[in-house]
């Protein structure tokens, strides 16, 4: 029997604040630092691995955090979810985006079908659309192939996908599955629609129209901006556009697409880069079966989420620490730090997957909670951070945790040795370094040139950013939020908190205003 | 005479903490409301405004943020630095990136040099050299024309002139001055270079190879790899690379170069986008014009900063206002929302700016300081945020105030209505009804859909993002994080935090390791 508690009211929860703190500087050091990164470490999927020697924590803390975990029933609450109890409460619906690329339970039946099935069918339609598309069955009015396709969304149906497709898109020309260019409006502001215009080639790109109600503004608004340009340029629009949405929505059986392929209200925005939502661009950019592989290391993630031993299971872990760090030590903050370009904008989807899920002051009750809960996430790609915001992270007032994420192999295969090392080993050298100087500091009698350390990190191991690696890592962080859900209790699935701007926007639109938004108005001309 | 004092012994600062905190839901309601902002409103350089309505400030607290600016001797601070005062004491360095743009006072000699004179020499002969690259008198061997200029730097050599480049890169396209297209190359990682060759023609690209010391790592790594490319196509890179550098460096007076272009020591990196760091490149994508204008927006800017009246000094007045959000209401973090495309990199060269500037533990003597200094800064462009982040902004359990920027006309001047308002004013009424949303809140009996308010934030309006708005908008924040440092009593010119991981790299990579640096140096296959 599954029950939902504040994390306050959690014995074991008070037990782990009495446990006694760990100095990282001193346990790090010599041949006990050495033989942490040893065993401070789990298997991931896709045969990556969370090291988290550099966190503060030893065999006490990690003990009272299994308890934690056993007394929050954060396995048995992920069984839950997957088994399809309806979890997002607030909304009162099932939190279906595991189920896009496997099946952990029991079947689930929903609106009258089995909601695998249903997913698997989506996949299946895109894959044969896209299939079409790249051998000329499907092109444009003049019979010519397309070779660009845009993908018309905001937030989860932009960052995600967006964060994806550029992960994938060197490997993939490196790999010879590289099939069209990709490139995403999402911003209503009319220069993102317009810049993105100027650079492509409308008689040759394919629109991915993507909002799961139908009613998105600023997608629809983006929508009808390109409809301008496609008409302006002769062609007719319906023969240069598809829908992602929801079955029910608008968009839905329109004759204004080349074909529509559907999500549902169970596939939250920020979760949905393993549905139609990435599956429509991704598939059309890399083909099916890079698609599928990006699946299939995903759906390995989630069983390895499903193991009850924290130190089986990397995304329970995490999130614990995460909640260690921000409840007991009180850190506000959280880096994430991949040592890869293609992970160039994975800190920004991140962002969204984790603030919108657990930025939230009341618990799955609707109850106002009295801990902290969802730390700030931000991160650019090392070794560009180093050059510019870690100096704040080493000396600033403030101790920031960070998540490195690092690969053996670089993308693209080429590389150049300047005294004597490639510039993937720099890049390895530096990740490897920062843990230590981050964790270890260095004393200096000059104030100014001395490193306290003690700043906990972890990093995530892999081979080689591809399909699988993503996959697993995407899954990974998807779990984590979860997890970090569950012992928070709060509803990581909804997102109250976007409608009271959307509310005023609208009445600034109507010109219904008074007081301040009246003169603000004024001010910037509405 | 100046003197330089922590912040705690500061009288001002000691009664700034006794003020009465304002209620921001309450004194923004109504007629109010309306009037402070009216009124909290401070002119700006190139027509813009600072509004700082919905900031936590009242009449009470404006005058003991005034006293405090007054007693810490911002101005006569400030003063002294245009004056040539040797203000950055840990390296015993000049600052002097203003001079790049204008001369506030004194002439400054150092290194046997007037110093404007040498900054306007170099600006001379940077536009010099690009309109002989734009008329033809400078091509590559086969007597083409370069379309194509790529910048190698790392932090201040990227981040600064990167989203500078991308605020002006659409201007300059509906302005008909864009000259030629820039790309930029920064992370060790092979591949950021490799994925940048792919998509250029390099026998029609110009390099800009940028390092201030001629040493820095990345940098030179970078340019071999651009060098071997150059010499696989048949080219000669020499005929392809220009260096911007200081003087005494090793790429100076090397023959590798078409040409060399100089900054010096009194120019740190994040501060010198105005120099010719950004010069080269900005000159050459869009003309010595453009980058002309935007130097006259930054020199009014700090014109503007040296007014002793905080109510007509907007920099000065944002720098007090968050130096009263961080030490007395204790917010650790600050977000950037620029509402305009443009400025989708704005915020991640803020991010080098502020953090690497003021994240700092000791005061300008190397004594450490009992208070917090510089908050963590991150942001994306409004709309995309709204669907991201923000929720954790309304609801989440602290408190993150909120730096707007806001644009009354776009740069692209294609519009689309929809619903009778445009695009543009979508954009517009979104970050009024965002600002109002989060200072008011809205009261609601289902605490999940409640909205507390009080969350602060400010706006900088302006009438376009345009070369000398933009200039005004780095200068402004330039000086904001150089009054903080002030009032911090830290020297926000240097950043030994960034010492130690170089150290350890270098060991890495000479496998010169022991403990946890080795086993992390195995794990990775360095």
């Amino acid at each position: 029997m599954i029950s939902w508690n504040n994390l306050d009211t959690i014995k074991a929860y008070d037990e782990l604040g009495k446990v006694s703190k760990v100095n990282l500087a001193e346990v790090m050091s010599g041949e006990n630092g050495a033989n942490r990164v040893k065993n401070y470490s789990v298997p991931m999927a896709a045969g990556m691995a969370y090291n988290y020697a550099t966190k503060q924590v030893d065999d006490e803390v990690l003990a009272a955090l299994a308890k934690l975990a056993e007394e929050t029933q954060l396995v048995e609450k992920y069984e839950a979810l997957y088994n399809g109890e309806v979890i997002n409460t607030g909304e009162k619906r099932l939190v279906l985006h595991q189920m896009t690329r496997g099946q952990l339970g029991d079947a689930v039946v929903a609106d009258g079908v089995d909601k695998r099935d249903f997913y698997v069918g989506e996949q299946k339609k895109i894959a044969e659309f896209a299939n079409k598309v790249h051998n000329g069955e499907i092109t444009n009015a003049a019979g010519e192939k397309f070779t660009t396709v845009v993908q018309i969304g905001i937030g989860g149906s932009d960052l995600g996908p967006r964060a994806m497709y550029l992960a994938l898109e060197n490997w993939a020309k490196v790999n010879n599955t590289f099939k069209m260019e990709a490139k995403f409006i999402s911003n209503v502001d009319p220069d993102d629609a317009a810049a993105v215009l100027h650079t492509i080639d409308v008689a040759h790109s394919i629109f991915v129209l993507v909002s799961k109600s139908g009613t998105t503004l600023e997608t629809l608004t983006n929508e009808s901006f390109v409809k301008d340009a496609l008409k302006n340029a002769g062609l007719n629009p319906s023969k240069h556009m598809i829908a992602v949405t929801s079955e029910t929505s608008p968009l839905a059986k329109s004759d204004d697409y080349l074909a529509a392929f559907f999500m549902d209200d169970y596939i939250g925005g920020r979760f949905s880069s393993t549905s139609a939502v990435g599956g429509a661009v991704l598939s059309l950019a890399f083909g099916p079966e890079v698609f599928a592989q990006f699946l299939d290391g995903a759906a390995e993630a989630d069983k390895t989420a499903t193991n009850s031993d924290i130190k089986k299971n990397p995304a329970m872990l995490d999130a614990l620490i995460g909640v260690y760090e921000r409840n007991i030590l009180g850190y506000q903050t959280t880096a994430v730090l991949p040592y890869s370009q293609g992970l160039s904008r994975f800190p920004a989807h991140l962002q969204q997957l984790d603030m919108e899920s657990n930025g939230k002051s009341v618990n799955r009750f609707g109850e106002k909670v009295n801990y902290v809960t969802g730390p700030v996430i931000f991160g650019e790609p090392g070794t560009n951070g180093q050059h510019s915001f870690y100096q704040l992270l080493h000396q600033g007032t403030d101790i920031i945790p960070l998540q490195f994420v690092g690969f053996k192999n670089n993308q693209m295969g080429s590389d150049v040795v300047i005294e004597n090392s490639t510039s993937q080993q720099k890049l390895c050298a530096n990740v490897v370094a920062q843990i230590v100087a981050f964790a270890c500091g260095k004393k200096d009698d000059n104030a100014n040139k001395n490193f306290e350390g003690g700043r906990p990190s972890s990093i995530i191991i892999g081979e080689q950013l591809n399909p699988a690696s993503l996959g697993a890592l995407l899954a990974h962080f998807e779990n984590k939020v979860m997890f970090q859900g569950f012992v928070w209790n709060v509803n990581s699935f909804d997102q109250e908190g976007v409608q009271l701007g959307k509310v005023l926007a609208k009445k600034v639109l109507a010109h219904d205003t008074d007081g301040a938004l009246k003169v603000y108005s004024d001010l910037l001309n509405i």
